[in-house]
């Protein structure tokens, strides 16, 4: 249940500078388009700033050089960044499933629960898997054989970690994700192919939150790892042995190919592929759908399919919306060309 | 198991013209290559109609124009349609599971169950939850705090409905789908991420339809909603504060970012990717695998990656197929035009 | 627990002819940069040989002309399937699950289950299912009603078998896959869709292996179906009605439509995309990213969205790389062109 706060509660809160009536009681957070008189909304981007005049919000959250004409505002230096605070406020994380293990949970006694622990109904934590302070486990999740989950982690309904795999603490992983699948490995033979042993792990390192029916493989020998504070969307495919620096944001439905390295603070759109056995330096940036099949230096952006750099992603693709015209222009130059007339200088088509 | 009918029968279910013979038995129903002699085909699309002559089938259901020569035959307005009705009656629907509660299924006191609701073994009801009357839950379903399921819906196993998720009546969900998860929100801070709490809701409307292991993330503040009748493939991921529009049909791996809103009635091909914030109007259509990065007119066709006018992304496509030539002849015309020969008026290669 | 053998012992097994130390104790197969002086790596391709002069491994098992400068190595015909057999020796098969039906598992009494399959943890098994010996199913799997699964077979936890799906022996099926929902079939009506009834059902013949949240479609009427010793990657859809050949290798997040037939020993890349009702003969292989919208002739190798066979895909992305410069050069072939200066008979710019 949301609480509330006047206005003036609101800017002692996150700092800021109040104008208007103090005393307003906020009940609410919404969006510029739904907010009524007694929510607040916020502005960050002084783009939208043209919006307030319409916005029937009681308050607004704004940054510097933004106002609305009337009614009560409060200035912050990162709206964006404050009214996550009051999202936090407002809506206090509930645990989704309470502390303790529920009766229908089926816990291995060679499984190892720090104390405060919520295993939801419907669990299976097997033999050796270890489970840290104050994580929630939601129902129907398999915690197979030698897992490490950190502490403060929240593991939502339908997951599966498979043997071995490690977290570290305050990982989130949404509904349906597998983390720990074999990957696709196979030895082609006389007759067909034979199963590559999928031996190694994945470790999901501090912070790391992974999406909806993401799929993460094991490594075929050593670690698949995704290192601290990386987000990762839904349905996306990270195959065996890949490595992912601190910090990325990858959007969803994105899949990355065997053995690629990939390095701090890389930001990936919806839909991107990555093939295998390459490097992608820190910073790096990749529109959504493109396909890259070459290693990318660092703080380099690419997009397409075939990936290029941006800058001559958007030439080709200028170009392109005018090659029709430029067929029939080098059709026209052919005619005049082709056959000269001499006698004028000129020629005709 | 299928019933058996007279092709009399049947004629007369439909309101069809039967020619032939109308006493023959009709044991099963199937494609025009499958079909055998007591099965019952159909043709609605003449140039499939080719296919009737080396088809076995017993009786062939048919649309205005489209005859077999000999054997039997049941001409409709819409064979199509007739033909699904036909199933629907050769294939009534045995209930997935039976009715009540299955004693290994988890049902919080808390949560509210129409009498006739069948809830499968090892499913997990939360406080809250209200479920409708005639609605089928299979196993290994979580449905989790104050979500609202409405009558005849039909949810399949290991499905995951989050807190506060609402489904409108009639509503299909295969499995492994997840409706609800976070909407994919972080904002940068100094070091790293900070996860925006995400507090709104996700709703599907009357005979909406999801397919297995699709993501449809709810809202970061008020709502994702899905509009009646539309129907969503496999692996489909739909993002935070997305609407979509009526009667809506959406093939399997397509992904629609956060807050782009899509009219009534529109189509989408396979692995469509559509970025955020976008407005689509009613009854567009996006060929298999387009990227669409701007807003598209109601009505319009568009497809290629980024997304164009399907008339202009069919030029540009054609003239991709003679770029190669095009970059010879453009060489070759080079070559006259450096080396002009003043004498003859000619020039040389 | 990985076993520990001499290089002679690995040299026997294999067959492979030995230099150096016959008595070095091996504890560990790796990567050839990760391996250290108790392990043993691998070198199959000559391209990485060059790797070895910096390699800590103990012993390298290579392929015939491929040598380390001291050191101990094992030569063998096929170093990458010997590395295979090693990895079976060295990291044998532990059951996921123990033999027996676990006490949480929900059996019907009308399923049948051979003396020594092993049922893990909340799995429900429905009225008519059938299931051979030495099958392993994982916690968390709803084997629906009248499945048949062969013997030999590794079900991991969270799948979906739907009714009536049927499975060869060895099958391998990773978590959360989904065999056997509706195909995507709806009828237009006056006033929205109609759902098709899909009454078909999905095999999957011997040794198939499908990846995790990876979904198969029953077919509409009659089989979809996936022939002997294909593999089939994470994430991808396998629409109602397709047929895939034997031996196939198809990577993540590809896509096929409803009713493509697919021929033997075929490969795609990842996020691939097939059309519907396309014929695609044996061996045909797609570049990742490929969009497929005609039928494919046998050993045929295409790339691009749409698909063009590789080697005229190469020249036009070639050619795209210089079609700004194109854009440019016609520009001023032109500009040369309209001015002309007859008195010289040469052109000013």
């Amino acid at each position: 249940m949301p609480a509330s706060m006047t206005t003036k509660e609101i800017a002692d809160l996150l700092a800021g500078t109040l104008s208007g009536d103090p005393d307003l009681v906020i009940r609410g957070l919404a969006g510029i388009e739904h907010a009524g008189p007694e929510d607040l909304t916020f502005v960050a981007n002084p783009k939208y700033a043209k919006h307030l005049q319409n916005c029937r919000a009681g308050a607004v959250l704004v940054g510097p050089g933004i106002r609305r004409d009337g009614g009560t505002q409060i200035e912050v230096e990162n709206p964006y960044l404050g009214f996550v605070r009051l999202l936090e406020t407002f809506y206090p994380d509930e645990r989704e499933v309470r502390c303790g293990i529920h009766p229908t949970a089926s816990v291995s006694p060679g499984a190892e629960l720090a104390d405060d622990v919520a295993v939801g109904a419907m669990c299976t934590i097997d033999d050796g898997a270890r489970i840290g302070a104050g994580t929630t486990i939601c129902p129907h999740v398999h915690v197979s054989r030698d897992v490490r989950v950190g502490a403060g982690c929240l593991i939502h309904s339908n997951v599966s970690l498979r043997r071995g795999v490690r977290l570290g603490d305050r990982v989130v992983i949404q509904n349906g994700a597998v983390i720990g699948s074999d990957g696709f490995g196979f030895a082609e033979e006389e007759k067909g192919f034979r199963k590559i042993p999928q031996v190694g792990i994945v470790i999901l390192e501090d912070d790391v939150e992974i999406g909806a029916n993401t799929t993460i493989d094991r490594a075929t020998m050593g670690v698949t790892l995704i290192k601290r504070g990386t987000k990762i969307d839904n349905l996306c495919q990270i195959a065996h042995n890949v490595v992912i620096g601190e910090n990325c944001v990858i959007a969803a439905q994105t899949g990355i190919a065997g053995s690629t390295t990939i390095g701090d603070g890389c930001r990936c759109g919806g839909q991107v592929g990555i093939v295998g056995h390459l490097k992608i330096g820190d910073g790096a940036m990749f529109g959504a759908q493109s396909g890259v099949s070459n290693d990318v230096a660092a703080g380099t952006i690419v997009s397409g399919s075939p990936a290029r750099p941006i800058g001559k992603w958007r030439r080709i693709e200028a170009a392109l919306s005018r090659l029709p015209e430029l067929v029939r222009r080098v059709r026209h130059l052919e005619r005049r060309i082709e056959v000269p007339d001499p006698e004028s200088g000129e020629r005709k088509e």
